[in-house]
């Protein structure tokens, strides 16, 4: 990957704004999206317009990271899909337990884009005894108990957290003791975690609220 | 509600930040549990340490919309509950239609945290005839090609998109010509959708790439 060559500016990650990266993965997936069907380069006004941003905001946020792109020519989508899996932490494979086996776990589970990203669900664990030693979409689901010896043994690194509210804030602690690094939780409660630990959180319902704010209020999120 | 006796601002939403409205949807869960423990009061800076938020950052997102809480005393949970749920347009009943009843479909309708806020899921449906007239959770699922005559006679509101990424642009306007104004989109694309149509992508992948840079880079996206 010819995304070598380029030398990365590194920044303290805690001088970038969270929004910054977040769209950092929006212009890796469009960029992709541009590769696959077969162009080669894409100027910043091309890929503003794609994803709703101006041109100058494109521009600004990848200075962050150091000097891509040639003037007249633009952006060589290969080259800056590499530069962007290297800031992202994505050009490398990270192993990730689910946890709770629910409707949504299950959706997660068989969400193609993870393994695409580099993302390997591992293991998958549940409290209900009649869930374990099942298999869903090629992963397999052990009981709960077995979570701080299986995650420690296998080296996981992050966990998705789909468990019932109640459950969350223990079960992320047994995971972050046996090992895991990084938490995506989906349920709807604010964990407090070790200052090592980084959280997302995803409140499903946030997602609509932001909605409801937008259409009430008449403006638009995008 | 004594949320009426307070004086909302009415800023130009184009000029609050979509962070803002992020955090008042954490403000609110997190106001409503204190209020649900049997907690009156709370300060800026209790609030802020729940959520891991200065206290200058909370006073400054509610300072958009108005004045509120007392010196000494602090906010009245109830109150601001009552205030911000008008803020986020979320103090009435939204319907919503599910598009696409697959594991996170049902994910989602299975999902306690909406009806609680106010969004009512009212019909679901999908282009598989052996799912169609099927109820889960209550809300029954039509076949696709009676999206359009339901939602307008339903007049539903709100949409929330998990078809796959291929059907999600069609899907999508189908559901805005019957009047949907709307949109939560779960499936892995970028949709092109007229201005006065509120949109938010819910990329999972978006999620772990947060987490990965975090822990490549040792920083804490919270």
């Amino acid at each position: 990957m010819s995304a070598g060559k380029h030398k990365l500016l590194q920044p303290d990650p805690a001088d970038v704004p969270k929004a910054v990266v977040s769209r950092l993965s929006l212009y890796l997936r469009e960029l992709q999206r541009l590769s696959q069907h077969g162009k080669n380069t894409v100027s910043s006004s091309q890929l503003g317009r794609l994803l709703g941003f101006t041109d100058a905001q494109v521009r600004k946020d990848l200075a962050c990271f150091g000097h891509f792109g040639q003037p007249g020519i633009g952006y060589r989508c290969d080259e800056l899909v590499g530069v962007i899996r290297r800031i992202l932490g994505t050009d490398r494979t990270w192993t990730v337990a689910l946890l709770g086996v629910g409707n949504l776990g299950r959706a997660l589970l068989g969400y193609k884009g993870f393994a695409a990203k580099g993302f390997q669900f591992v293991a998958a664990f549940d409290s209900d005894p009649r869930k374990a030693d099942g298999v869903i979409d090629g992963v397999r689901v052990h009981p709960m108990d077995q979570l701080s010896e299986l995650v420690h043994r296998q080296r996981i690194q992050l966990a998705m957290l789909s468990v019932p509210a109640a459950a969350a804030q223990s079960v992320a602690e047994l995971a972050i003791a046996a090992g895991v690094v990084g938490i995506v939780n989906f349920a709807p409660v604010t964990l407090s975690l070790p200052e090592h630990v980084s959280l997302v959180g995803v409140d499903l319902a946030t997602e609509l609220e932001q909605i409801a704010f937008s259409v009430a209020n008449r403006t638009n999120p995008r």
